[in-house]
Order: C-alpha cells, then sequence, then structure tokens
C-alpha cells in the first residue's frame, strides 16, 4: 500500500476519536509512517493492524517523530495527554476544536516547553476526511513555520487556509463560520415550522429554500464592504426601515402558523434598536455594531 | 418600441412605488398596453410619458382592462383603492406582500366581488425586475386558471412558481424563505462580530462566510426528508449530544471577543430542551417540533 515512504513526513497521531481515526487512516493510506496512541487501546490496536505503530503510552508516541499531531476531546484532555511528554524540538499541531483564548493560551504553554505550535480548526465531518472532492478543509494558525514545513503532510487529509500568526486566530475562524451556520439552520428551522400544519411537502420546499439561502449568502460581500468603510448606506437595497417595517408580516405569519416567534424576534429586536438611533436609510449592517460591546 | 402589442394582454397596474413602478416598466418594455393608477399622480405621470394609459381614477384602471395587478403597501392599502372598483369578471393578480391569513381572506372578500383571486409574492428586488438573469421570481397561488391564462404575462417581468390553489400558499412561502434568510443574516452578523476587534478584514473572512454558508445550505434537504418520513435519526453524522457539547465553545468565543450571544442562543436552546427530551442520537430536526404550537 504504503510507495514511498522514505520521502513521506512520519507523524505522530494522539487521539483516535472519530475525527483522529478519520485523520490517520488518510495519513496511513497516503504512505506516511504513522506512529498512534490512544487512551482506551482498542482503537490504536485497531490501526496497528493497518500498518500504524502503536505506541504504548503518549510520551513514547511524542518522542517517536518531530510532528504531532493531536486530535482530542479538548483543551483540557490536550493538557492531561501532553503533561507527562517530553515536547521539547516537537512540532506540534493541534486540531483539537478550542476557543481563541485557550488556542492562544495553548501556544503559550507549547512554547514553555520548547514546542512550536500550530492550532487547527476542522472544517469538515469525519466522512470528507482524505476525500478532496467533499471540499473539507482546515483553518490553520500560530506558526507559519510549522505551517509550511509541513503543508504538504497537512494537505493529505483535507485542504490547508493559513489565517495568521495569531494562534487564535484558526478557532475564531471555526467558531465564525459555525455560528453563522447555526444561524441559517435556525433561520431554516423557522421556516420548516412555518409550513408544518399544511399540506405542503418538505421535501418541496427544501429544494426552494436551498436555492433561497444559496443566492442570498454572498450579500456578506456588501456586508463585508461596508464594515471595511463603515459606511453602512452604500449599496443599499432595502433600506433598514423598509426591513423594519416589514417585519410585522413575519411575526403575524408565524403567530397564524402557530410558530414560535423565537428564532427570528432577537434579530428583529436589533434592527428596530438600530432603526431608533436613525439609521433607517442603513442596511441592515449596523446590528452588528449592537452585539460589540466596545468597553471589552 | 412595442411590436406587437395586439398579441399582447393589455394589463391595468395599481400603485406605482419602487415595485409597481418596475413591474409596469417591464411590461410596457415587452410591448404589453398598460393602464395605470396611482394615488399621488406624479409616479402615473411618469408611467404616461413612457407609453403607459394614465387613467383618473382606480375605478376607471380597472374598468380598463380584464388583467388586474396591485402592487400596492400593504393589504389595508389593497382594500382601500379596490374599494370603489367593479371587479366583476376581473382576474386579481395581487403583488402586495400580506400573511398567508391576509390573503386567504383577500381572495374570499374578491370571490364576493366577482373576481379570479391569484396572490403574489415576489422574491425580488426592484433592480431584478424584469432582468431575467437576475434569478428573481415570484410565487403564485390562489386560482390556478387565472395563473395558466397569464403565465405568459406574467414571466415578463420575473421568473413564476404557482405553489398551490390556496391563495395563502404564495405569502406562507415567501415569508417561510424570507425567515430563513434573516436567521443567515443573524449569523452572518455574529460571525462578523466576532472578528471585529482582531486584526482581521471583514472582506477577507466574507468569501470564507458565503462558500461556508453556500456548503450547508442543502443541509435542509436531509432535514425535509427526516421531517417527512418522521425519522429524525437517519443519516446523521453529528448528532444532537455531540453538538449540544460543542455550544459552550461558541458562547465562551463570544465571551472571549466581547459578543453578545443573543442571535445564537435561543436556537442552543432548543437544541439543549430537545437533547433532554432524550432525543440526542437525532439530527437537529427535533428543534422544528419545539417551535409548533400543537394545539392551535
Ligand atoms: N467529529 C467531528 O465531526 C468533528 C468535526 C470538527 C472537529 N472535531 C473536533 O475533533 C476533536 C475530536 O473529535 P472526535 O469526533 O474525534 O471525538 P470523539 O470521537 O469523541 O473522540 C474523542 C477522543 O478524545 C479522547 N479523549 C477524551 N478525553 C480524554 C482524556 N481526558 N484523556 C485522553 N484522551 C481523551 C478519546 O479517547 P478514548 O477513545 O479513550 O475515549 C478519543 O480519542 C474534537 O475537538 C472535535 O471538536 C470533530
Ligand atoms: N421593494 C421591494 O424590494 C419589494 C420586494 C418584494 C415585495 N415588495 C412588496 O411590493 C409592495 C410595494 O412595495 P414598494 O417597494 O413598491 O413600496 P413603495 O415604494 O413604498 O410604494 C408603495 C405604493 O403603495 C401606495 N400606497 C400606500 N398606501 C396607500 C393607500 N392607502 N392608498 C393608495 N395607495 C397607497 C403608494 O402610493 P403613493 O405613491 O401615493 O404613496 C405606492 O404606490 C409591498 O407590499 C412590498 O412588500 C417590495
Amino acid at each position: 500500500m504504503a510507495q514511498n515512504t522514505a520521502e513521506k513526513t512520519s507523524v505522530t497521531m494522539l487521539g483516535l476519536g472519530a475525527m483522529g481515526a478519520a485523520l490517520a487512516r488518510a495519513w496511513l493510506a497516503d504512505g506516511h509512517p504513522l506512529t498512534v496512541w490512544n487512551r482506551g487501546p482498542a482503537r490504536a490496536a485497531a490501526l496497528a493492524a493497518e500498518g500504524a505503530k502503536d505506541a504504548a503510552t503518549a510520551a513514547e508516541a511524542v518522542a517517536a517523530n518531530t510532528m504531532i499531531v493531536v486530535c482530542l476531546l479538548d483543551d483540557t484532555s490536550v493538557e492531561e495527554v501532553l503533561a507527562g511528554t517530553d515536547l521539547v524540538g516537537k512540532d506540534l499541531v493541534n486540531l483539537t476544536t478550542s476557543t481563541p483564548g485557550q488556542a492562544r493560551a495553548r501556544a503559550e504553554w507549547a512554547r514553555e516547553r520548547g514546542a512550536r505550535y500550530l492550532d487547527g480548526g476542522i472544517m469538515a465531518v469525519p466522512p470528507m476526511i482524505g476525500v478532496p472532492e467533499a471540499g473539507g478543509y482546515v483553518f490553520y494558525s500560530g506558526s507559519r513555520e510549522v505551517f509550511e514545513r509541513h503543508q504538504e503532510t497537512l494537505s493529505v487529509p483535507a485542504g490547508t487556509n493559513f489565517v495568521g500568526e495569531d494562534a487564535g486566530f484558526a478557532a475564531l475562524h471555526d467558531v465564525a463560520l459555525l455560528s453563522a451556520m447555526y444561524g441559517m439552520f435556525a433561520g431554516a428551522a423557522h421556516a420548516f415550522a412555518l409550513i408544518r400544519k399544511e399540506d405542503i411537502d418538505p421535501t418541496a420546499l427544501a429544494p426552494l429554500l436551498a436555492d433561497w439561502l444559496v443566492s442570498m449568502a454572498p450579500a456578506v460581500h456588501q456586508t463585508a464592504q461596508q464594515l471595511r468603510s463603515g459606511d453602512y448606506t452604500k449599496g443599499v437595497v432595502s433600506n433598514l426601515a423598509m426591513q423594519v417595517a416589514g417585519t410585522p408580516t413575519f411575526l403575524s405569519t408565524a403567530e397564524q402558523q402557530g410558530v414560535s416567534p423565537e428564532l427570528l424576534t432577537p434579530y428583529f429586536e436589533l434592527m428596530r434598536r438600530r432603526l431608533a438611533e436613525g439609521s433607517g436609510e442603513e442596511d441592515l449592517t449596523g446590528v452588528i455594531d449592537l452585539l460589540v460591546d466596545d468597553r471589552s
């Protein structure tokens, strides 16, 4: 299976849950010599049967290679697992989901222990790993040196996108995109709820909904340009005053259909507050200002 | 300008605001004989200069043709404007935004006055009207006969999609899609808020955000299939228990970045409530059940 393994970077993989195992298998399939360790030994044994070296302890796994990839449950488990290992001279790539603050602190912690640190935020689910056409990718931030040295290896399981030397930026991008996705899912949930009691097949609504969301998603480009320039009136088609005037139709429709408006009202309330500040001619962008606490 | 006008259906247009004027110009440009009326006369005079007949009263405009298109501010203005007109034998196409309940009541009202009624929900802004490549379209519901008789004429300003003989369905589809869009915009607002205090250009985040939302929008197909079958566990990749376990990362990140979580918490709260009902193996679809009041 593994050809030209001599040219491929040896990787140590700590954590073989759903995501860690998918990453490990992608490197194995690409011929990378792989040393694995997992807290529960059954998962490591399975990978060993597929060609990985199964280390007895995390310390032994870390000692085996320079490139150390960690994909554990959370930041606390990363600290626990790495506590008894010698990280001096290691390229530590942490693909465990964390907050920007945790990532920054973990980068400092790694630096104190003599390691170079690269943080990652995975924009994929396990079935997309090692399947380039699935479009999954990983945000990386922290040590540009580590990223550049290992970019080819990092590209094996999924696409790569380096977003800055601040170790927290990968997590921040990850959380930003997933937060936006939950907003979209909340909106779609409200839409499906509205038709619940009608003789409308949800699978007939779905393509209309998907096409509409896809056609409206590029609105974020105008939002970004307005945020950058500070002029929230540039390019406005339906201004805030018009949109606030339209909100009773949405709320009445929800009421008529017996649907709680709780997923819509917080955004409408921010629109109303922004309008009350005298921003009727603006786009919806001003809502963002209301979300950010400028004192902190 | 107008060739073969003899073959084109004559249209009466009541209401020449931003949207009504755009519709009127699309029909004029396509060679439809057009009679217009607007409360404030200046707007009708402008259309008359472009080739429309300018009626002195709404009653006169209605008397001029069989096909009557109304695009006014709201349902109340529709009632006011049509009150003094003779609707017997008319094909009334109401493109004024309304709730499903208002549309159903207006359909009944029109029937009592001897008119056939078609309701419309416009999925476009005025600059997209008469520009087929812009992809705008109108949901229609109510009289299938009126829709079929005038489909060619209705297709001139924008695409058409007949969604049922229940006069409220056009409004319901319109509101459902726009509600989902506001959810997506709310999510995007949160995402932009998260990077506000960082050295990250919003125009660098925007393409990542747009691509991500576009790639996640098709998730509504799986939701629809689950709603249809009633089995919310089919095809699940990240189950509700895993997703609820991930929510503290989103909330902590918001806190670290000084961003109010108010646009995320209502959806997370519904996820948590559904999980508490013992639905940890499900997809997010069960949230929809919690939104609908089954007593009404
Ligand atoms: N799955 C996804 O869709 C996905 C997508 C993007 C990002 N991620 C991120 O990837 C990371 C791993 O996710 P996963 O799906 O692989 O989770 P998982 O299947 O639950 O696996 C968790 C892993 O962490 C280990 N672990 C947990 N607590 C530990 C501790 N205290 N000490 C040592 N090991 C510990 C587990 O070891 P045992 O086998 O011994 O329990 C297991 O290897 C998470 O940060 C997740 O947010 C996952
Ligand atoms: N603009 C959009 O992006 C858009 C998109 C989709 C759907 N729509 C819907 O299209 C409809 C019209 O929107 P619009 O953008 O054209 O609005 P608009 O520019 O504000 O125009 C409103 C029109 O309604 C008339 N009107 C208001 N109250 C009236 C009353 N009591 N009696 C008689 N006429 C009255 C106005 O006449 P005067 O000129 O005399 O004031 C004007 O012709 C609305 O239902 C809107 O929701 C608009």
